[in-house]
């Protein structure tokens, strides 16, 4: 989508301050066409410039209108938290609204740029005109509980909602270099920050919000601002979870404090943005304690609580992540939020530590578990992303159905999935702190800039990743004087790679991935190319055995891709479906489908169930065995993320071998 | 327990009407010594006279003092239904206070049982001093709503408490003849029949409510009063849900109407109320399409919705059924109060039809889905029965909680358990309607009766049972004319049988089995003997293959008995276990362990899982197979109604065979 000015590029999410100890500071970069190109231009085009409807018509700007005294009538909506819809959409907005790179031509002509600032001009208005005089902000609670502040922090979402107000609000003025909203934002802080406080500072409350999210942010306010007090107050709020606050509810991350935590637990979401706010701490203020507790939290998640898809969150009753090895197909909740915050919370891990597995993560989190959330036409949301919908489903409706919504009566995912996806360039690509290189961690067609100690570098990219494994990467800029190192994720999925760089090609023994990182370190001049091909073989993949949703299953993988089965695609249903491991796998790219997707075709068969009875257990010793009687079947796969686009019907990603 | 008078014998719950069309009628029976008897006298000793206490500090009956106008204070409780738990233990003690048997000794010394005599006198004093003059009874709404009636027809409650009060009334009437109590329901359902019926009948609501349970206790009060207006509302109520009078919620039972549905859906004791309901319906009336759908329904829940257990509702959220073969294992849902519902269904099954396999699942939801919801002791309980717990459970806490807990918040589980249990020897056996035979569902030691066109047969019985398999049958008493049928049920679960009938001795091949029944036709003596000897070698068990939860798995049972291990007998956990099917499996008798159980040994042994980094998905070309570095351990498994007894750590009833 264009831009309306060319001032100088900013960072995006996690602009890191002077005094960070990150091994890794963001890069830009640009995505110019391609995979993630084509689903950014639909959520530029359709799911943003949809949101001032969305959000009028259900209600969240008639409610700033009637604080503000321009509206009469009901407060409407059935949440506390439903100002954060608006500023979701605020920071999705800015994001894009965000001038991509220097050479961007102003197109400021351009009616849907136009009218896109126009609304996020208007509605930040609305925010503005809402606001308390002291700074406060929450229509629920100035409406609904007759002003009453504060009192129910366990579930009112005040400071959670203005959370995301300062991201908001730092969006705006990282993106478009405007203070409106950041001074709402800051009043704001600062209302928070005269009432919270620990026990002898002289704050009237010693408290924390039920849903974490206002200590990122924050961190974002500190580094746009540099007052060191909104970094204090986040340190504040994060160390007070723990300790009983709230009830010892590990929903609200209040059974244990998170320097003591073991493991990942309760409500997913807000689990992931306290350990986003930790991370931010550590890395700014070098807290080796948070540091090791993040560490460890993210270990002890993905070893034990991480759908394939990157999915978080087992359980629908309280959206928990469950027990260790408790990763239910059909039941998996997977919210798209916990996806979002995942991603966010790994970015932060992955500047901390410069380790490539948290981009690792975050890559089949994007391609995945996210990405399901939103439909092709970007006009559609899953609010939870099952691995799985049974035959004979039977839909009971709301947002957590299994089949997608236009919206929300809980909007929290569509506007969240807009400003991920508007702010995806940000999460792409990295230098060292002290200089000497540029990492990528995802493969798009586009451009990642970065300073080496003050020299630019430009590398360009081009790629059909993920439906090729080729990425080709041109030094377009780069310091005449001196080498530096190029280093290049090899995808944790990855068994076979070749890179070829300049006259010479690397064998995968050639060229040593160290901690993930293929790192090419040479003087660069302007022309220089990489070429790297990434093994995109079909694989069938297997689980821990603790796993037990998934014994004796499979699931079919390519890339970075989780694959699935859909009804649409095997009409008489999926539940009596085996797959055959020992029968190659075919890959088949089918531009008609779904947009363009390359799809894995697999051999298999319907098992035939003998009449039981009654009764679905027996004896082992009555087994009689009937393979002979299946029906072969041809399975085909499309991507995970590409499913529930079509006809409703069962789907499912892991497929049983016997 | 020793009972306080020695009135004649009482049918207890499901007495049929005069004109019911059912295939069986209930007999009497007795249980006096052996597994039941030892549980039912937790209950009689424990539990119910635990009752009043709990009912007192949990506020029930200071609620009914309040409206009464005998109190004073805040009405009390978090939901709309605390009245039912009165009622519930109401027809607990009721039936535990019946006398069981002609030869009763008259024990009105005992001071036990005056105790709980003058705790039921007083109660009911209480709840008839609460009614209001035109018969509506609902402390929430008499108190915390102002008085207003059948606003809230979904959520309210109100025709559910309804119909606890009217099933206590009954069993206090059946049990005591006494009025006092069925007075009280008369009023009330006199006034509900004033205010509910169809449109065009003149009568203010056309509606139903959100937890069914009044249609089946209108039913049961036709049967004691043979007022057929009774009849007739339980049969409107029943054919109104499924039309959106509740806003055509499955959790309702209102998505779509029973005579068109093809499973069961929703919420699991809610359906399971109403199936009894539409059964007692069909046996009173003889409704061939009721009829249809009940077993239509029982056959989709047993084939495709009822875990090992025999329990029901897989989802925490909304207590649903679940989708077909949907059955997860820690997240079973699988309420005691579903598994008690499922008894009731079945009974009222098994007399309408006359066919064993209702009574086949009776047996294994006493045996296991519903035992495992009582301790050992009558004083903990289990609200959520699941099939497994993990190494490492995070316990929330809660209702929900995997571990037992003194009583509930939402307190229906226990009155719930207790009136079953109260009433157990209801459900033992049968005679058939045109008088031809005794059947016999259930084994226990004690004494079944039955009345056989005039003439009185009475059959004792001794037995070891679940134990020991061999059932020694006696008949006492019999007509001198005429040949009968004495019918033994031969458990879905047996294999193998053998049968001695005086001095002849059948094999399985001799004596077969039709429809699940043993059929044994002759003339009969006093002194003449039966001995069955049932097969209880323990077996494997693998399920459906559509379960997904338990592929690659096989359960422990013996006899009607499911088996769990427990971590408590194996320090190192369970979820490396693997189980080793080849091996025989042995059985040994433990006095001294949880009241006397007898175990089931197996070999297995502890899977060593490699390291495989931060990533728990491999692909399957990686395997390498490591089974010989694997620990052999000798798994000892108990019985799962016998679980969470000793210290509280994992569980499961499923072992991985690879």
């Amino acid at each position: 989508m264009p831009r309306t000015r060319s001032v100088p590029p900013r960072t995006g999410p996690v602009r890191l301050g002077p005094d960070a100890r990150a091994a890794l500071r963001p890069a830009a970069a640009e995505v110019r066409a391609g995979f993630w190109h084509a689903r950014r231009e639909v959520n530029a085009r359709t799911s943003i410039p949809q949101g001032p409807g969305l959000l009028e018509s259900a209600g969240n700007l008639h409610n700033l209108r009637l604080v503000a005294g321009t509206a009469q009538g009901e407060h409407r909506g059935d949440f506390p938290f439903v100002d954060s819809d608006v500023y979701k959409w605020l920071e999705a907005a800015s994001w894009q609204l965000a001038p991509q790179g220097p050479d961007e031509d102003g197109d400021g002509d351009d009616p849907e740029i136009q009218r896109l600032a126009a609304d996020v001009d208007r509605i930040i208005s609305l925010v503005a005109d809402a606001q308390q005089p002291d700074g406060y902000l929450n229509t629920w609670f100035q409406i609904r509980k007759g002003g009453e502040r504060y009192q129910d922090l366990r579930w009112g979402h005040e400071l959670y909602c203005a959370g995301h107000l300062i991201q908001a609000a730092v969006a705006h003025h990282r993106a478009a270099g405007r203070d409106e909203l950041l001074d709402v934002a800051r009043r704001f802080a600062d209302q928070i920050d005269s009432v919270f406080g620990p026990p002898g500072s002289g704050k009237p409350i010693d408290g924390i919000d039920g849903h974490p999210e206002v200590e990122t942010a924050l961190v974002e306010l500190y580094r746009e601002t540099g007052e060191q007090r909104y970094l204090d107050l986040a340190g504040y709020f994060v160390d007070r979870y723990g300790h009983g606050l709230l009830g010892g509810a590990a929903y609200c991350q209040d059974r244990v404090p998170l320097r003591e935590a073991t493991t990942v637990e309760g409500h997913a979401v807000r689990q992931l943005y306290l350990l986003a706010a930790a991370t931010d701490l550590a890395t700014e203020t070098g807290d080796a304690g948070l540091r090791a507790a993040t560490e460890r939290l993210w270990h002890a998640m993905t070893t034990t609580k991480t759908h394939l898809t990157g999915g978080l969150g087992a359980h629908h009753d309280k959206e928990d992540f469950g027990d260790p090895f408790e990763l239910p197909n059909e039941r998996a909740y997977c919210e798209t939020c916990a996806a979002i915050a995942s991603v966010q919370w790994s970015w932060r891990m992955a500047l901390l530590t410069g380790e490539a597995r948290y981009s690792d993560l975050i890559e089949r989190t994007l391609f995945n578990g996210f990405l399901a959330g939103v439909s092709l036409d970007g006009e559609r949301w899953l609010y939870v992303n099952p691995l799985q919908v049974r035959d004979g489903h039977t839909d009971t409706g709301g947002d957590q159905s299994a089949r997608r919504t236009r919206w929300f009566r809980c909007a929290c995912c569509p506007p969240n999935a807009m400003r991920l996806l508007a702010g995806l360039e940000h999460y792409l690509s990295s230098t060292d702190s002290d200089g000497q290189g540029l990492q990528i961690h995802q493969y798009v067609t586009g451009r990642y800039r970065a300073d080496l100690g003050g020299s630019p570098v430009t590398v360009t990219s081009e790629t059909d990743y993920p439906w090729h494994g080729t990425i080709t990467l041109t030094v377009e800029e780069a310091p005449a004087d001196r080498p530096w190192t190029l280093s290049l994720r090899i995808p944790q999925w990855c068994r076979a790679y070749r890179v070829r760089c300049g006259t010479r090609t690397y064998a995968q023994t050639d060229a040593p991935v160290t901690d993930g990182w293929l790192r090419l370190e040479q003087p660069w001049a302007p022309g220089d190319q990489v070429v790297l091909e990434l093994d995109l073989e079909p694989r069938l993949t297997a689980a821990d055995p603790r796993v037990d949703a998934v014994r004796g299953c499979v699931a079919i993988e390519r890339g970075p891709l989780v694959y699935c089965l859909e009804q649409v695609d095997h009409p008489g249903g999926l539940d009596d479906i085996v797959i055959d491991t020992t029968h190659p796998l075919a890959v088949k790219h089918r531009p008609d489908l779904l947009g363009g997707v390359t799809t894995v075709v697999a051999a298999g068969h319907r098992r035939r169930i003998p009449d039981a009875g009654w009764w679905p257990y027996r004896p082992t010793a009555d087994d009689t065995g009937s393979a002979s009687a299946d029906e072969p079947i041809e399975l085909t796969a499309i991507p995970y993320h590409a499913w529930a686009n079509r006809q409703d019907g069962s789907m499912r990603v892991w497929l049983p071998t016997s």
